[in-house]
Protein backbone atom coordinates (compact mmCIF):
# COMPACT_ATOMS: atom_id res chain seq x y z
CA UNK A 1 0.00 0.00 0.00
CA UNK A 2 1.42 3.26 -0.37
CA UNK A 3 -0.34 7.14 -0.08
CA UNK A 4 1.35 8.28 -2.68
CA UNK A 5 -1.59 9.94 -4.84
CA UNK A 6 0.06 9.03 -8.15
CA UNK A 7 0.01 5.37 -7.22
CA UNK A 8 -3.24 5.45 -5.94
CA UNK A 9 -4.73 7.13 -9.09
CA UNK A 10 -2.58 4.53 -10.83
CA UNK A 11 -4.44 1.65 -8.81
CA UNK A 12 -7.59 3.18 -9.30
CA UNK A 13 -7.38 3.20 -13.08
CA UNK A 14 -5.87 -0.21 -13.44
CA UNK A 15 -8.66 -1.41 -11.60
CA UNK A 16 -11.22 0.61 -13.52
CA UNK A 17 -10.05 -0.53 -16.57
CA UNK A 18 -10.22 -4.09 -15.17
CA UNK A 19 -13.91 -3.46 -14.07
CA UNK A 20 -14.99 -2.42 -17.57
CA UNK A 21 -12.70 -5.14 -19.61
CA UNK A 22 -14.70 -7.82 -17.51
CA UNK A 23 -18.09 -6.50 -17.81
CA UNK A 24 -17.65 -5.88 -21.42
CA UNK A 25 -16.73 -9.22 -21.75
CA UNK A 26 -19.36 -10.64 -20.41
CA UNK A 27 -21.56 -8.67 -22.23
CA UNK A 28 -20.18 -10.23 -25.48
CA UNK A 29 -20.29 -13.47 -24.61
CA UNK A 30 -23.79 -13.07 -23.62
CA UNK A 31 -24.21 -11.70 -27.30
CA UNK A 32 -22.47 -14.39 -28.62
CA UNK A 33 -24.97 -17.07 -26.92
CA UNK A 34 -21.85 -18.28 -24.78
CA UNK A 35 -22.06 -18.65 -20.52
CA UNK A 36 -21.24 -16.60 -18.17
CA UNK A 37 -20.90 -17.42 -14.05
CA UNK A 38 -22.92 -14.98 -11.73
CA UNK A 39 -22.27 -15.03 -8.09
CA UNK A 40 -24.60 -13.26 -5.96
CA UNK A 41 -23.38 -12.12 -2.90
CA UNK A 42 -21.63 -14.00 0.64
CA UNK A 43 -24.75 -11.71 2.39
CA UNK A 44 -26.97 -13.52 0.12
CA UNK A 45 -27.57 -16.80 -1.28
CA UNK A 46 -23.59 -17.45 -1.60
CA UNK A 47 -24.46 -19.40 -5.25
CA UNK A 48 -22.96 -19.15 -8.00
CA UNK A 49 -25.21 -19.41 -11.54
CA UNK A 50 -24.01 -20.55 -15.06
CA UNK A 51 -26.31 -18.15 -17.24
CA UNK A 52 -27.12 -17.94 -20.76
CA UNK A 53 -29.57 -15.73 -22.67
CA UNK A 54 -32.20 -17.79 -23.18
CA UNK A 55 -33.01 -16.89 -27.10
CA UNK A 56 -29.69 -18.95 -27.59
CA UNK A 57 -30.53 -22.32 -25.24
CA UNK A 58 -30.15 -25.13 -27.32
CA UNK A 59 -29.81 -29.04 -25.81
CA UNK A 60 -26.50 -28.87 -25.09
CA UNK A 61 -26.87 -25.75 -22.98
CA UNK A 62 -29.42 -27.94 -20.80
CA UNK A 63 -26.70 -30.59 -20.28
CA UNK A 64 -24.40 -28.62 -19.32
CA UNK A 65 -26.43 -26.65 -17.06
CA UNK A 66 -27.45 -30.17 -15.56
CA UNK A 67 -24.26 -31.61 -15.82
CA UNK A 68 -22.09 -29.00 -14.59
CA UNK A 69 -24.54 -26.63 -12.79
CA UNK A 70 -26.62 -29.56 -11.01
CA UNK A 71 -29.42 -27.29 -9.25
CA UNK A 72 -32.55 -25.68 -10.53
CA UNK A 73 -32.69 -25.30 -14.34
CA UNK A 74 -35.18 -22.12 -14.14
CA UNK A 75 -35.91 -19.08 -16.31
CA UNK A 76 -35.64 -15.27 -15.45
CA UNK A 77 -38.00 -12.51 -17.10
CA UNK A 78 -38.29 -8.88 -16.60
CA UNK A 79 -41.67 -7.96 -14.63
CA UNK A 80 -42.60 -5.88 -17.72
CA UNK A 81 -42.50 -9.05 -19.80
CA UNK A 82 -44.54 -10.74 -16.97
CA UNK A 83 -46.58 -8.29 -16.69
CA UNK A 84 -47.52 -8.50 -20.57
CA UNK A 85 -48.00 -12.15 -20.09
CA UNK A 86 -49.80 -11.66 -16.44
CA UNK A 87 -47.39 -13.76 -14.79
CA UNK A 88 -48.39 -14.01 -11.47
CA UNK A 89 -46.13 -14.75 -8.41
CA UNK A 90 -46.82 -18.27 -6.72
CA UNK A 91 -47.14 -16.50 -3.39
CA UNK A 92 -49.69 -14.16 -4.59
CA UNK A 93 -52.15 -16.42 -6.02
CA UNK A 94 -51.28 -19.31 -3.00
CA UNK A 95 -52.47 -15.84 -0.63
CA UNK A 96 -55.75 -15.16 -2.78
CA UNK A 97 -56.73 -18.68 -2.84
CA UNK A 98 -55.78 -19.80 0.67
CA UNK A 99 -59.23 -19.85 2.15
CA UNK A 100 -60.11 -22.81 -0.44
CA UNK A 101 -56.96 -24.59 0.07
CA UNK A 102 -55.87 -24.05 3.54
CA UNK A 103 -52.93 -25.83 3.49
CA UNK A 104 -51.27 -22.63 1.96
CA UNK A 105 -51.99 -20.70 4.69
CA UNK A 106 -49.48 -22.80 6.43
CA UNK A 107 -46.79 -23.62 4.15
CA UNK A 108 -46.55 -19.61 3.60
CA UNK A 109 -42.96 -18.62 3.28
CA UNK A 110 -42.27 -16.23 5.75
CA UNK A 111 -39.06 -17.42 6.48
CA UNK A 112 -36.46 -17.06 4.35
CA UNK A 113 -33.41 -16.64 5.12
CA UNK A 114 -31.84 -14.70 2.42
CA UNK A 115 -34.90 -12.66 1.35
CA UNK A 116 -38.26 -11.32 1.51
CA UNK A 117 -40.11 -12.66 -1.21
CA UNK A 118 -39.85 -15.60 -2.97
CA UNK A 119 -39.73 -14.88 -7.16
CA UNK A 120 -41.54 -17.72 -8.46
CA UNK A 121 -43.90 -17.74 -10.78
CA UNK A 122 -45.75 -20.66 -12.43
CA UNK A 123 -43.53 -23.60 -14.21
CA UNK A 124 -44.50 -23.99 -17.91
CA UNK A 125 -43.71 -26.07 -20.98
CA UNK A 126 -43.86 -25.64 -24.74
CA UNK A 127 -46.82 -27.35 -26.10
CA UNK A 128 -44.66 -28.82 -28.99
CA UNK A 129 -42.32 -30.68 -25.96
CA UNK A 130 -43.68 -34.89 -24.65
CA UNK A 131 -42.23 -34.94 -21.10
CA UNK A 132 -40.90 -31.10 -21.25
CA UNK A 133 -37.97 -32.74 -19.13
CA UNK A 134 -35.47 -33.79 -21.91
CA UNK A 135 -32.65 -31.67 -22.62
CA UNK A 136 -35.07 -31.29 -26.20
CA UNK A 137 -37.50 -30.35 -24.67
CA UNK A 138 -36.29 -27.87 -21.89
CA UNK A 139 -34.40 -26.15 -24.41
CA UNK A 140 -37.58 -25.47 -26.44
CA UNK A 141 -39.27 -24.26 -23.89
CA UNK A 142 -36.95 -21.78 -23.07
CA UNK A 143 -35.92 -20.80 -26.48
CA UNK A 144 -39.80 -20.49 -27.40
CA UNK A 145 -40.08 -18.43 -24.55
CA UNK A 146 -37.64 -15.88 -25.59
CA UNK A 147 -39.14 -15.38 -28.88
CA UNK A 148 -42.79 -14.71 -26.97
CA UNK A 149 -41.46 -12.39 -24.91
CA UNK A 150 -39.47 -10.73 -27.91
CA UNK A 151 -42.86 -10.70 -30.01
CA UNK A 152 -44.77 -9.26 -27.38
CA UNK A 153 -43.36 -5.24 -27.12
CA UNK A 154 -45.78 -4.63 -30.13
CA UNK A 155 -49.10 -6.56 -28.87
CA UNK A 156 -51.54 -5.37 -25.85
CA UNK A 157 -51.83 -7.28 -22.98
CA UNK A 158 -54.76 -9.53 -24.57
CA UNK A 159 -53.25 -10.55 -27.49
CA UNK A 160 -49.49 -11.30 -25.54
CA UNK A 161 -51.81 -13.74 -22.83
CA UNK A 162 -53.47 -15.57 -25.85
CA UNK A 163 -50.61 -16.44 -27.49
CA UNK A 164 -49.13 -17.64 -24.46
CA UNK A 165 -51.48 -19.94 -23.87
CA UNK A 166 -51.50 -20.75 -27.56
CA UNK A 167 -47.96 -21.99 -26.99
CA UNK A 168 -47.56 -23.06 -23.65
CA UNK A 169 -48.86 -25.22 -21.11
CA UNK A 170 -49.08 -24.89 -17.06
CA UNK A 171 -48.06 -26.70 -15.06
CA UNK A 172 -45.03 -27.76 -16.62
CA UNK A 173 -41.18 -28.35 -15.86
CA UNK A 174 -39.60 -25.17 -16.47
CA UNK A 175 -40.11 -23.05 -13.39
CA UNK A 176 -39.94 -18.76 -14.22
CA UNK A 177 -38.80 -16.29 -11.70
CA UNK A 178 -39.78 -13.10 -11.86
CA UNK A 179 -37.18 -9.60 -11.47
CA UNK A 180 -37.90 -6.58 -9.19
CA UNK A 181 -39.84 -3.81 -11.06
CA UNK A 182 -36.94 -1.78 -10.15
CA UNK A 183 -34.19 -4.47 -10.89
CA UNK A 184 -31.28 -3.84 -8.62
CA UNK A 185 -32.58 -0.61 -7.08
CA UNK A 186 -35.11 -3.42 -5.44
CA UNK A 187 -33.50 -6.68 -4.73
CA UNK A 188 -29.86 -8.60 -5.70
CA UNK A 189 -30.76 -11.71 -6.41
CA UNK A 190 -29.69 -13.37 -9.54
CA UNK A 191 -32.91 -12.86 -11.14
CA UNK A 192 -32.60 -9.62 -10.66
CA UNK A 193 -28.28 -9.49 -11.78
CA UNK A 194 -29.14 -11.16 -15.29
CA UNK A 195 -31.74 -9.16 -16.28
CA UNK A 196 -30.00 -5.64 -15.98
CA UNK A 197 -26.99 -7.56 -18.12
CA UNK A 198 -29.33 -9.03 -19.96
CA UNK A 199 -30.46 -5.30 -20.46
CA UNK A 200 -26.92 -3.85 -20.87
CA UNK A 201 -26.64 -6.57 -23.25
CA UNK A 202 -29.35 -5.18 -25.57
CA UNK A 203 -30.54 -8.64 -25.59
CA UNK A 204 -33.95 -9.83 -25.13
CA UNK A 205 -34.22 -9.92 -21.09
CA UNK A 206 -35.24 -13.91 -20.49
CA UNK A 207 -32.39 -15.72 -19.20
CA UNK A 208 -31.72 -19.41 -18.34
CA UNK A 209 -29.86 -20.21 -15.62
CA UNK A 210 -28.80 -23.16 -12.83
CA UNK A 211 -26.79 -22.82 -9.60
CA UNK A 212 -23.64 -25.10 -9.17
CA UNK A 213 -23.42 -27.89 -7.15
CA UNK A 214 -20.58 -28.52 -4.91
CA UNK A 215 -19.28 -32.61 -4.57
CA UNK A 216 -19.74 -31.68 -0.83
CA UNK A 217 -23.29 -31.15 -0.44
CA UNK A 218 -23.46 -27.65 -0.57
CA UNK A 219 -22.98 -24.88 -3.20
CA UNK A 220 -20.04 -25.00 -4.93
CA UNK A 221 -17.89 -22.62 -3.44
CA UNK A 222 -16.66 -19.01 -4.87
CA UNK A 223 -12.97 -20.18 -5.70
CA UNK A 224 -13.87 -23.03 -7.11
CA UNK A 225 -16.53 -21.59 -9.21
CA UNK A 226 -13.58 -19.47 -10.10
CA UNK A 227 -11.73 -21.83 -11.65
CA UNK A 228 -14.74 -23.80 -13.45
CA UNK A 229 -14.96 -20.35 -15.06
CA UNK A 230 -11.10 -20.16 -15.89
CA UNK A 231 -10.77 -23.54 -16.96
CA UNK A 232 -13.94 -22.78 -19.86
CA UNK A 233 -12.84 -19.08 -20.85
CA UNK A 234 -16.14 -17.80 -19.11
CA UNK A 235 -16.07 -14.83 -17.37
CA UNK A 236 -16.77 -15.20 -13.61
CA UNK A 237 -18.87 -12.27 -12.34
CA UNK A 238 -19.77 -10.63 -9.03
CA UNK A 239 -23.01 -9.16 -8.10
CA UNK A 240 -22.01 -6.13 -6.48
CA UNK A 241 -19.74 -5.50 -10.33
CA UNK A 242 -22.86 -5.70 -12.00
CA UNK A 243 -24.91 -3.46 -9.50
CA UNK A 244 -21.76 -1.01 -10.06
CA UNK A 245 -22.04 -1.59 -14.02
CA UNK A 246 -25.62 -1.17 -13.86
CA UNK A 247 -25.61 2.51 -11.52
CA UNK A 248 -23.26 3.99 -14.34
CA UNK A 249 -25.25 2.63 -17.12
CA UNK A 250 -28.65 4.31 -16.20
CA UNK A 251 -26.64 7.62 -16.37
CA UNK B 1 -39.63 -72.30 -30.17
CA UNK B 2 -41.02 -75.62 -29.12
CA UNK B 3 -44.59 -76.74 -28.89
CA UNK B 4 -43.68 -79.93 -26.34
CA UNK B 5 -45.87 -79.13 -23.35
CA UNK B 6 -43.29 -79.90 -20.81
CA UNK B 7 -40.87 -77.55 -22.50
CA UNK B 8 -43.21 -74.51 -22.28
CA UNK B 9 -44.40 -75.47 -18.72
CA UNK B 10 -40.47 -75.66 -18.05
CA UNK B 11 -39.83 -71.86 -19.52
CA UNK B 12 -42.86 -70.64 -17.98
CA UNK B 13 -41.79 -71.78 -14.24
CA UNK B 14 -38.14 -70.17 -15.50
CA UNK B 15 -39.69 -67.19 -16.27
CA UNK B 16 -42.26 -66.23 -13.23
CA UNK B 17 -38.57 -67.69 -11.15
CA UNK B 18 -36.87 -65.11 -12.74
CA UNK B 19 -39.92 -62.96 -12.49
CA UNK B 20 -40.48 -62.93 -8.40
CA UNK B 21 -36.82 -63.03 -8.00
CA UNK B 22 -36.17 -59.82 -9.32
CA UNK B 23 -39.49 -58.17 -7.97
CA UNK B 24 -38.15 -59.58 -4.70
CA UNK B 25 -34.59 -57.96 -5.32
CA UNK B 26 -36.05 -54.17 -6.03
CA UNK B 27 -38.04 -54.52 -2.54
CA UNK B 28 -34.94 -55.53 -0.83
CA UNK B 29 -32.93 -52.84 -2.41
CA UNK B 30 -35.65 -50.46 -1.23
CA UNK B 31 -35.67 -51.45 2.25
CA UNK B 32 -31.89 -50.77 2.36
CA UNK B 33 -32.29 -47.43 0.83
CA UNK B 34 -30.66 -48.61 -2.35
CA UNK B 35 -31.61 -47.08 -5.61
CA UNK B 36 -34.12 -49.03 -8.46
CA UNK B 37 -34.52 -47.88 -11.92
CA UNK B 38 -38.10 -48.13 -13.38
CA UNK B 39 -38.69 -47.73 -16.92
CA UNK B 40 -42.80 -47.15 -17.30
CA UNK B 41 -44.06 -48.18 -20.92
CA UNK B 42 -42.87 -47.99 -24.31
CA UNK B 43 -45.95 -46.45 -25.03
CA UNK B 44 -46.24 -43.43 -22.07
CA UNK B 45 -43.04 -41.38 -21.23
CA UNK B 46 -40.59 -43.83 -22.42
CA UNK B 47 -38.38 -42.96 -19.67
CA UNK B 48 -36.24 -44.49 -16.70
CA UNK B 49 -36.66 -43.00 -13.11
CA UNK B 50 -33.86 -43.62 -10.81
CA UNK B 51 -35.93 -44.60 -7.58
CA UNK B 52 -35.61 -44.24 -3.71
CA UNK B 53 -37.54 -44.65 -0.69
CA UNK B 54 -37.28 -41.21 0.85
CA UNK B 55 -36.91 -42.14 4.10
CA UNK B 56 -33.51 -43.01 3.10
CA UNK B 57 -32.68 -39.98 1.37
CA UNK B 58 -28.99 -38.33 1.69
CA UNK B 59 -27.11 -35.69 0.28
CA UNK B 60 -25.10 -38.36 -1.67
CA UNK B 61 -28.67 -39.63 -2.86
CA UNK B 62 -29.20 -36.12 -4.34
CA UNK B 63 -26.10 -36.25 -5.89
CA UNK B 64 -26.17 -39.57 -7.54
CA UNK B 65 -30.44 -38.12 -9.07
CA UNK B 66 -28.70 -34.89 -10.66
CA UNK B 67 -25.37 -36.28 -12.29
CA UNK B 68 -26.39 -39.69 -13.22
CA UNK B 69 -30.16 -38.64 -14.13
CA UNK B 70 -30.30 -34.98 -14.81
CA UNK B 71 -33.93 -34.66 -14.84
CA UNK B 72 -36.60 -33.45 -12.74
CA UNK B 73 -35.76 -34.31 -9.20
CA UNK B 74 -39.40 -35.09 -7.20
CA UNK B 75 -41.32 -36.45 -4.82
CA UNK B 76 -43.75 -38.77 -5.03
CA UNK B 77 -46.54 -39.69 -2.03
CA UNK B 78 -49.79 -42.11 -2.17
CA UNK B 79 -53.11 -39.96 -2.33
CA UNK B 80 -54.10 -41.28 1.07
CA UNK B 81 -50.94 -39.03 2.33
CA UNK B 82 -51.78 -36.13 0.03
CA UNK B 83 -55.43 -36.24 1.38
CA UNK B 84 -54.52 -35.68 4.64
CA UNK B 85 -52.22 -32.70 4.35
CA UNK B 86 -54.30 -31.33 2.11
CA UNK B 87 -52.06 -31.36 -1.09
CA UNK B 88 -53.86 -30.19 -4.12
CA UNK B 89 -52.95 -31.18 -7.96
CA UNK B 90 -51.53 -27.91 -9.36
CA UNK B 91 -54.03 -27.97 -11.85
CA UNK B 92 -57.23 -28.38 -10.10
CA UNK B 93 -55.98 -25.00 -7.73
CA UNK B 94 -55.64 -23.32 -11.61
CA UNK B 95 -58.52 -24.19 -12.31
CA UNK B 96 -60.25 -22.44 -8.95
CA UNK B 97 -58.47 -19.29 -9.60
CA UNK B 98 -58.38 -18.93 -12.82
CA UNK B 99 -60.87 -16.04 -13.11
CA UNK B 100 -58.30 -14.17 -11.12
CA UNK B 101 -55.60 -15.21 -13.24
CA UNK B 102 -56.87 -15.22 -16.59
CA UNK B 103 -53.62 -16.41 -17.89
CA UNK B 104 -53.99 -19.60 -16.20
CA UNK B 105 -57.26 -20.43 -18.93
CA UNK B 106 -55.06 -19.95 -21.40
CA UNK B 107 -52.48 -22.38 -20.21
CA UNK B 108 -54.59 -25.42 -19.23
CA UNK B 109 -52.84 -28.29 -20.06
CA UNK B 110 -54.90 -29.96 -21.86
CA UNK B 111 -52.97 -31.89 -24.41
CA UNK B 112 -50.15 -33.79 -22.61
CA UNK B 113 -49.41 -36.35 -25.03
CA UNK B 114 -49.05 -39.52 -22.64
CA UNK B 115 -51.61 -38.90 -20.02
CA UNK B 116 -55.48 -36.82 -19.01
CA UNK B 117 -53.96 -35.32 -16.09
CA UNK B 118 -51.22 -33.71 -14.72
CA UNK B 119 -49.86 -35.22 -11.21
CA UNK B 120 -47.87 -32.12 -10.10
CA UNK B 121 -48.84 -30.70 -6.57
CA UNK B 122 -47.16 -28.13 -4.50
CA UNK B 123 -43.05 -27.31 -4.84
CA UNK B 124 -41.95 -27.54 -1.13
CA UNK B 125 -38.56 -26.53 1.37
CA UNK B 126 -38.52 -28.32 4.25
CA UNK B 127 -37.60 -24.55 6.65
CA UNK B 128 -34.63 -25.43 7.92
CA UNK B 129 -33.55 -25.41 4.22
CA UNK B 130 -31.60 -22.20 3.25
CA UNK B 131 -31.66 -22.03 -0.77
CA UNK B 132 -33.42 -25.10 -0.86
CA UNK B 133 -31.84 -26.40 -4.30
CA UNK B 134 -28.31 -27.89 -2.89
CA UNK B 135 -27.96 -31.74 -2.17
CA UNK B 136 -27.61 -30.93 1.72
CA UNK B 137 -31.18 -28.99 1.36
CA UNK B 138 -33.17 -31.25 -1.07
CA UNK B 139 -32.17 -34.41 0.67
CA UNK B 140 -33.72 -32.68 4.17
CA UNK B 141 -36.95 -32.01 2.36
CA UNK B 142 -37.31 -35.35 1.09
CA UNK B 143 -36.28 -37.22 4.32
CA UNK B 144 -38.40 -34.99 6.17
CA UNK B 145 -41.53 -35.37 4.00
CA UNK B 146 -41.14 -39.03 4.50
CA UNK B 147 -41.02 -38.90 8.63
CA UNK B 148 -44.20 -36.18 8.40
CA UNK B 149 -45.74 -38.80 6.72
CA UNK B 150 -45.28 -41.44 8.80
CA UNK B 151 -46.28 -39.50 11.37
CA UNK B 152 -49.52 -38.17 9.85
CA UNK B 153 -51.04 -41.59 10.05
CA UNK B 154 -52.22 -41.44 13.45
CA UNK B 155 -53.18 -37.43 13.02
CA UNK B 156 -56.37 -36.11 11.85
CA UNK B 157 -56.56 -33.46 9.17
CA UNK B 158 -56.43 -30.38 10.68
CA UNK B 159 -53.47 -31.67 12.84
CA UNK B 160 -51.47 -33.04 9.89
CA UNK B 161 -51.93 -30.24 7.56
CA UNK B 162 -50.35 -27.72 10.77
CA UNK B 163 -47.25 -30.10 11.71
CA UNK B 164 -46.52 -29.92 7.37
CA UNK B 165 -46.84 -25.96 7.83
CA UNK B 166 -44.96 -26.00 10.88
CA UNK B 167 -41.88 -27.67 9.10
CA UNK B 168 -42.44 -26.85 5.25
CA UNK B 169 -42.91 -23.85 3.62
CA UNK B 170 -44.11 -23.24 -0.31
CA UNK B 171 -43.22 -22.35 -2.97
CA UNK B 172 -39.76 -24.46 -2.90
CA UNK B 173 -37.06 -26.37 -4.95
CA UNK B 174 -38.86 -29.56 -4.56
CA UNK B 175 -41.99 -30.81 -6.19
CA UNK B 176 -44.45 -33.17 -5.20
CA UNK B 177 -46.18 -35.20 -7.72
CA UNK B 178 -49.52 -37.25 -6.34
CA UNK B 179 -50.16 -40.78 -6.99
CA UNK B 180 -53.88 -41.76 -8.05
CA UNK B 181 -56.36 -43.01 -5.59
CA UNK B 182 -56.54 -46.61 -7.56
CA UNK B 183 -52.98 -46.28 -8.51
CA UNK B 184 -52.33 -48.58 -11.05
CA UNK B 185 -55.89 -49.26 -11.52
CA UNK B 186 -56.13 -46.14 -12.84
CA UNK B 187 -53.31 -44.59 -14.05
CA UNK B 188 -49.63 -46.42 -14.89
CA UNK B 189 -47.10 -43.31 -14.93
CA UNK B 190 -43.86 -43.45 -12.39
CA UNK B 191 -45.50 -41.86 -9.86
CA UNK B 192 -48.15 -45.36 -9.28
CA UNK B 193 -45.33 -47.64 -10.60
CA UNK B 194 -43.59 -46.23 -7.14
CA UNK B 195 -45.81 -45.83 -4.88
CA UNK B 196 -47.32 -49.34 -5.38
CA UNK B 197 -43.61 -51.45 -4.87
CA UNK B 198 -43.18 -48.91 -1.95
CA UNK B 199 -46.49 -50.49 -0.38
CA UNK B 200 -45.51 -53.75 -1.21
CA UNK B 201 -41.75 -52.94 0.48
CA UNK B 202 -43.79 -52.13 3.51
CA UNK B 203 -42.42 -48.88 3.34
CA UNK B 204 -43.75 -45.59 4.35
CA UNK B 205 -45.29 -44.80 0.69
CA UNK B 206 -43.13 -41.50 -0.06
CA UNK B 207 -40.64 -42.00 -2.99
CA UNK B 208 -38.17 -39.74 -4.73
CA UNK B 209 -36.82 -39.88 -8.06
CA UNK B 210 -35.60 -38.40 -11.35
CA UNK B 211 -35.20 -39.69 -14.56
CA UNK B 212 -32.61 -40.37 -16.44
CA UNK B 213 -31.62 -37.98 -19.21
CA UNK B 214 -28.66 -39.69 -22.55
CA UNK B 215 -26.19 -37.58 -24.45
CA UNK B 216 -28.30 -37.30 -27.51
CA UNK B 217 -30.41 -34.52 -25.78
CA UNK B 218 -33.50 -36.97 -25.00
CA UNK B 219 -34.18 -39.58 -22.50
CA UNK B 220 -31.68 -42.50 -21.76
CA UNK B 221 -32.70 -45.13 -23.78
CA UNK B 222 -33.77 -48.68 -22.19
CA UNK B 223 -30.87 -50.48 -23.20
CA UNK B 224 -28.51 -47.87 -21.92
CA UNK B 225 -30.38 -47.84 -18.64
CA UNK B 226 -30.52 -51.65 -18.20
CA UNK B 227 -26.77 -51.16 -18.54
CA UNK B 228 -26.41 -48.29 -16.45
CA UNK B 229 -28.64 -50.86 -13.68
CA UNK B 230 -26.20 -53.80 -14.72
CA UNK B 231 -23.17 -51.59 -14.41
CA UNK B 232 -24.00 -50.13 -11.07
CA UNK B 233 -25.87 -53.26 -9.34
CA UNK B 234 -29.05 -51.91 -9.33
CA UNK B 235 -32.31 -53.44 -10.31
CA UNK B 236 -33.74 -52.91 -13.59
CA UNK B 237 -37.99 -53.24 -13.72
CA UNK B 238 -40.40 -52.14 -16.31
CA UNK B 239 -43.59 -50.98 -15.38
CA UNK B 240 -45.75 -53.80 -16.56
CA UNK B 241 -43.86 -56.27 -14.16
CA UNK B 242 -44.46 -53.84 -11.14
CA UNK B 243 -48.34 -53.88 -12.50
CA UNK B 244 -48.19 -58.22 -12.51
CA UNK B 245 -46.73 -58.09 -9.40
CA UNK B 246 -49.18 -55.49 -8.11
CA UNK B 247 -52.19 -57.26 -9.07
CA UNK B 248 -50.95 -60.64 -7.68
CA UNK B 249 -50.33 -58.76 -4.48
CA UNK B 250 -53.57 -57.26 -4.42
CA UNK B 251 -54.85 -60.67 -4.10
Amino acid sequence: MSSNPKFILREANLYLGEFIEKIEKAITDLQKGKFILIYDDDRREGETDLVIASEFVTPKSIKTMRKDGGGLIFLMTSKEIADKLKLPFLSDMYSDIKDKYPVLKELVPNDIPYDTKSSFSLYINHRKTYTGITDIDRSLTMRKFAELAKKTENLNDGQATKMFGKEFRSPGHVPICVASEKLLNARKGHTELVISILKMANLTPIGSGCEIMGDDGKALTKDKAKKYADDNGLVFLEGNKIIEAWKKWLK
